[in-house]
Formats: structure tokens, C-alpha cells, sequence
């Protein structure tokens, strides 16, 4: 008898009929024998909604508040999720993250998860009965409530998981799983049925959006595996574990893509030790977060600086890099937001040198300029002017054989 | 300083704009310099469309879960407020009825209050901030969320002001008081500026429909005054507090009317003791309320038993009485729905006996029919029927001097 923790976005509980087929789809792997925990997220746009009403209240709606206007999203779907499996005669308990108790940090809008008490759900489970708990939401030390951020539902999934020691935890989403890139971009993308942690971190850092970046840290670090498939057909999904050593991985599992980035770049920078610090420190302080990095010093001694951030965070950045570079006569800033990320990921590259190579070749035929180059021991991320990403994106995904056979 | 609990009910703050406008008021009030905690409803007619949703997914909606969906409404209320208020530079702090520990029965959808903490209550009002308490809901010894029935927030508001000694529970409410009888009937109803616990029972109780009868019985029981005021418009409201023996108080304070009652009768029931008990048994098994009984023995040795029941269980009461009367034989039903009750209520009645003279003087004067009478120390309430009810409560109005000079 395993025990299972499934969860439902927003997408997948967006009216009474899809809640009615998730319960279905519970009292089915109950049926089976397993015993199963189901986390829920708010009512396809009911978060928004929320937002909204706290936007006609106040400019900079009171952090605590908001979290205890949003808690509410989630509470409603685990109320009427429970009454519909309750409806089918299957024992269901409702759970908001204040009844399991959740325990989070107190930063209100973007709290940390920092235990799952278990206490109040595997007396449920052993009674037979279904907890159904609200995701996205927890309390803190002193009884507030708290929310983990948007996508947080994936983190309490996986947080729960890990509390009831389960043997698999399953987003339910409203695709079949992961595929080597986004299929709405290249129809011939191939669905993955097993990927890495690490691949799947890579990815979901450089752009996939099937997964949050923070579930896929938190089922790593505590090594529960992920499986990601359709709540609304059926299939096997794509299941992320632990690497296996004697399984002989295949080259490159996916490719990445995100227009999330921008470019700011400094030339003329004298070559000093301490200059790119300099110039990077007020942006961190601003908590502006730096992804692409690098630097190169040319025959004339200077240095050339090269960084990406968040398009939200660009203009802001650009102020103080330009205040900054007051400070370096003779440097000049130019930046870019008209550009485009793309990664490759897969385990396979570790042992393989050539795939770098292959990724330039196929830039290099296209006719396509790599602007800045980043490398992890599993992947290789370029980015490259907005223009060319979809055409790169398929040529990549053609020349590097991920294609699936039509 | 005094210490106010203000209650706003669901259209007091059924908008953006009416929240705004709450806020405003309670924020002047904190000007004055008095400390108050805020009770709120749910927005408007949020209520029904959660129970609309809980309709969608199943026929009878586990009620641990429909206090868990239902509880969400003023869970959307508090935080919107206390917003409002942080907006304004008022400090304030929302709790849902688990954080304060509104402490109550386990029986869900009409749970009781059995005790209110105040720790986290007293620690905000110290700290100068507005505690914003949802009303209507609490939570059970096992941490489950629990709702004490429609209009409970009246009686959520009257249990705070009991648990932290205020000096005054304002109701706020789309009425400016309570008249001496329905103002949309009777236009010269007069204002009631000062009203005793014990006639604001038997209003409430006749059908008065101003405040929640719990909430009254409750605020007589720990003795704290009530106010019920407007909270669109300024004035100073009704005073309900207990009566002072000094005042000399009117005779009459107000006439209550209602439609919701439906009349039984049995006729030709033999005289034995225990026949009453025998009838009225199975209803009462069924959770039917009687109001009014009569029994009277004729002068051929038999029995006529009349009695009133809600509207809602009229049919159910016929069908049981129809059982338990094929016992008696010779015995006639009849039943009559096309019935009204009209009670006149004022604590002068104990001294003057001559009320009950002029309430049938003038029924006499207008042809109507008392069908059945039942009478308390402060109270003559007679059923009569239900064409007769405006005319009746208009001329009764005006009979009993009860009319303001226009």
C-alpha cells in the first residue's frame, strides 16, 4: 500500500465540474488500495479576484492582511473538494495550512516553509479517511497566517510529502508532463519520461514553467520523487528522481527558453580587481537578482562587463549601474532587453565534451550571435536577440535529435 | 477611555465603497479616543454564493465542510477592513474566529459559543491597534472551524463585548433603531430610544427582525448594553440595557408582527389527561417548534387543542398529527396557513391591566378575529388572520397612542 500526495492547481479545480472529476480521480487511487493526500490550489482565477478587491482598498495593501485574503482562495476548493468526495462516500477531511499547521517564517506574501507537522493527517489516513489540504498557505509562530508565494502549492505538496514520508508526490497540471521544449513552440517535442533532479532543477531555473523552481529543491533535497502529468488525461507523466548511475542517460533531456532577461553591459572598464564588484554591489543591495555574468578583458587592458537581469528589474538596474559608472571615465553602458535565453539541459553532457560544439554549430549555421554564454556541469544557456528565439529554439530541438519520430 | 465593540453586518460592508466608508467610521471613533474592536459579516450576498457552490457539488453538503467554505466570507471581510484601516494610518489587526479562539460546540452550521479569548484581543486593543474579528464563526476543542447560524454575528459581536468587559455593543445595521413597529408599514412608527432586555426578547421573539434573538439573550444575561443604530445615517440609535426601576416606562413600547406561523387544530379530543402530551409528542420528536398552544374543554366533555408551528414545517406537522389522531376517534383536523401573529410588548403592561381591555376593544372595532392569544407578564400576542394584518397593526399602532405626533 503506497501512500501518495497528489496535487491540483488552479487550473485543474476552476469550476464545480473539474472538481467533481478530481474527485473522481481521488476515489479512483483510493479504490486502489493507496492511501492519498490531496493539496489543492484556489479556484482557477480566484486569487486574482482577491487581488483585485485588495487593489480597490488600499495602494500597498498590509502584507498580513493579504495573506489572510488570499488563504481564503485555497480554503473554498479544500472545503468543496472534501464535500464532493464526502458526496461519493469516500471519507474526506478538509485541512487549511493553519489545521495541519504548516509552520512558515513570518514574511508575509513569500514565507518559508519550515516544518510540516503530520500529527492531525496520519490520524486521518489512519482512519481511512482523505485529508485535503489548502496549499499555498501556512502559519507562523505567533498564529498568523502566512502564503509561500505564487506556485507555492507545488512547495506544499512536496513539504507534505516529505512529512508523511510518501512514496510519490504527483502534480496534477493541465499538461502531460515535461517535454524536451514547450510543445505549444515545437509540436514534434517529445514527452520525457524520466528526468533527473538536477535536469529538472536546470530547467525549471532557465524557464520551463511546468514546475516551481522551489518544489523541485525541496523533493530533491529530501530525495521524494516527482512525478508531473495531466489532470486531465490520462498518461504516465514524466517522473524526476534521483539520477540512477547504471542507466545510460540520454545526451540532452530538454531545452529551456525564457524572455524574461535583459543585457546591460559596460565597456572600457579599467582592469582593476575591485570594479566588477563595485558595480555589482548596489544591485544586490536592491535585491535585484543577476543571472548571466561575464566579464573579458581585451588587448587594450580594459575590461567589458556583461550581466543579465529580470525585465521587471531593467530600468532600475540601468539607474545604478549609470550612477556607478560615473566613477570609471571613459566606460560606457549599453543595455538590451531585446533578447532571449536559451538552455540546454541533460546529465548526459557531463561525459560528453562534444555537445557544446554542437550547439554552436547549429547557432553558427542559423546565423545566429551567441550575446553571453553561461555553463553548468548539466547545461549550457545562451542568450541570443529576442528575434531569433522561436526559429533557434526548433533548429536546436531538430539538431540535437530530441525530436520525437513522426 | 471607554472600550466599544461595533458590529457591521453584510450590507454595511457589501462594496469597496461601503468597507471605505466603515472604516472611516471606526476610525473616528478611535479619534474620540475610545478603544474599539470591530465585528464584521460577510460582504453582502457572499454567503449565498458559497452556498450556491456547495449546491453545485452535492446534495447535502458535509457540514464540517460548509463551515469551512462559509467561513471564508468574513475571512474576505476582515482582511479587506483591517486594510482599510492600515490604509488610513489606523493600526489594526484581523483575527478569524480560530485566531481570537472564539470557542464553541462541535455541532456544525449551529454551533453555541461557550467561551471567548481575549489574550491576543486585550494584547492588540494595549497596543493601540483595532482588532477586526470575524463574526459567525469559531472553532470547536479539536481546532475544526465551526459557524453558529445565519445572523450569528450579531451574537459574535455580543460574546466579545462580554469577554472583554466593554461598555457598549453598537449594532450597525441598515435600520436606524427599533420603532415601536415596522416603519415600512407603519410610517409614523415612533424611534425607541431606550428599550429593556427583557421587551427586546419578546420583540425579537415575536418577530421583530432588528437583532438576533441569541444575541439578546445573551447581552441580558452578562448585562451589557446594546445599541442598535444606523450605519448610514447619524443618530443615536436604541439603547437596550436593563430596565431601571426609577423610569417611569411606557406602557407599551412596540407591536412585533410576523407571517411565518401556520395554525393546527384538533377538535373533538376526548378530555383524558395525557391526550396534549400524545400529539404533541411526535412533533417535538421531529425537532418542530410549537409557539402557541391552546386547549379548551367544551361543554359536551370535549377537547379542542389549537397550536402553532413554523410555515417551513407545516406540512410535516399535519402529516404527524394525521398519524397520531386516527387514535381519537370522532376526531376533526383542520389547518390554516392564511394566518398572522401580532404581539404588543412593553414592560408597563405588569402594572395596568387594562392593555389587554384595549387591545380587544380595538380588534372588536375592527372585525378582526382573535384565533388564538397567549400572553407573557410584558407580552399579548393573538393570531388572527393573515388579510387582517396590515389594516390591524396600523390601527393597533394608533389605538395604543403609539404614533409620533407628525
Amino acid at each position: 500500500m503506497a501512500v501518495i500526495v497528489q496535487k491540483y492547481g488552479g487550473t485543474s479545480v476552476g469550476s464545480i465540474e473539474l472538481i467533481q472529476r478530481v474527485a473522481d480521480k481521488v476515489a479512483a487511487v483510493r479504490a486502489r488500495g493507496d492511501r492519498i493526500a490531496v493539496v489543492v490550489s484556489a479556484m482557477g482565477d480566484h486569487t486574482d479576484r482577491l487581488v483585485d478587491l485588495a487593489a480597490g482598498i488600499a495602494r500597498e495593501p498590509n502584507p498580513r492582511e493579504m495573506d489572510v485574503l488570499l488563504s481564503t482562495g485555497e480554503q473554498v476548493s479544500i472545503s468543496l473538494l472534501a464535500m464532493a468526495l464526502c458526496e461519493r462516500g469516500v471519507p474526506a477531511r478538509s485541512f487549511t495550512g493553519s489545521q495541519v499547521r504548516v509552520r512558515t517564517t513570518s514574511v508575509h506574501r513569500r514565507a518559508r516553509i519550515t516544518a510540516v507537522e503530520t500529527e492531525r493527517l496520519r490520524k486521518a489516513l489512519a482512519d481511512g479517511e482523505v485529508p485535503v489540504v489548502a496549499g499555498f498557505q501556512g502559519v507562523d509562530d505567533v498564529g498568523d497566517i502566512t502564503t509561500i508565494g505564487r506556485g507555492g502549492s507545488d512547495t506544499s505538496a512536496v513539504a507534505l510529502a516529505v512529512a508523511l514520508k510518501a512514496d510519490e508526490c504527483q502534480i496534477l497540471t493541465d499538461v502531460d508532463g515535461v517535454y524536451t521544449t514547450d510543445p505549444r513552440l515545437v509540436p514534434d517535442a517529445r514527452l520525457l519520461p524520466r528526468l533527473s533532479f538536477e535536469e529538472m532543477l536546470e530547467l525549471a531555473g532557465q524557464g520551463s514553467r511546468v514546475l516551481h523552481l522551489r518544489s523541485v529543491e525541496f523533493a530533491a533535497k529530501y530525495n521524494v520523487p516527482l512525478r508531473v502529468l495531466s489532470s486531465f488525461r490520462p498518461g504516465p507523466g514524466t517522473l524526476i528522481c534521483k539520477e540512477e548511475p547504471n542507466v545510460e542517460a540520454p545526451l540532452i533531456s530538454g531545452i529551456a527558453f525564457n524572455r524574461d532577461e535583459a543585457q546591460i553591459t559596460i565597456a572600457g572598464l579599467p582592469d582593476s580587481p575591485d570594479c566588477v564588484a563595485r558595480i555589482l554591489k548596489p544591485i544586490s543591495a536592491s535585491n535585484i537578482e543577476v543571472d548571466m555574468i561575464v566579464a573579458a578583458t581585451s588587448r587594450d587592458g580594459l575590461k567589458d562587463l556583461s550581466f543579465t537581469v529580470h525585465r521587471d528589474d531593467f530600468l532600475e538596474a540601468q539607474r545604478l549601474v549609470r550612477n556607478i559608472t560615473t566613477e570609471f571615465n571613459g566606460s560606457r553602458l549599453s543595455a538590451d532587453d531585446k533578447v532571449a535565453k536559451v538552455a540546454i539541459v541533460g546529465v548526459g553532457m557531463r561525459s560528453h565534451a562534444g555537445v557544446a560544439t554542437q550547439l554552436f554549430e547549429s547557432l553558427a549555421r542559423q546565423g545566429v550571435k551567441a550575446l553571453l554564454i553561461s555553463t553548468s556541469e548539466i547545461k549550457i544557456a545562451v542568450l541570443i536577440p529576442e528575434s531569433a528565439l522561436e526559429s533557434c529554439v526548433k533548429c536546436l530541438h531538430e539538431d540535437l535529435g530530441l525530436a520525437r519520430a513522426l
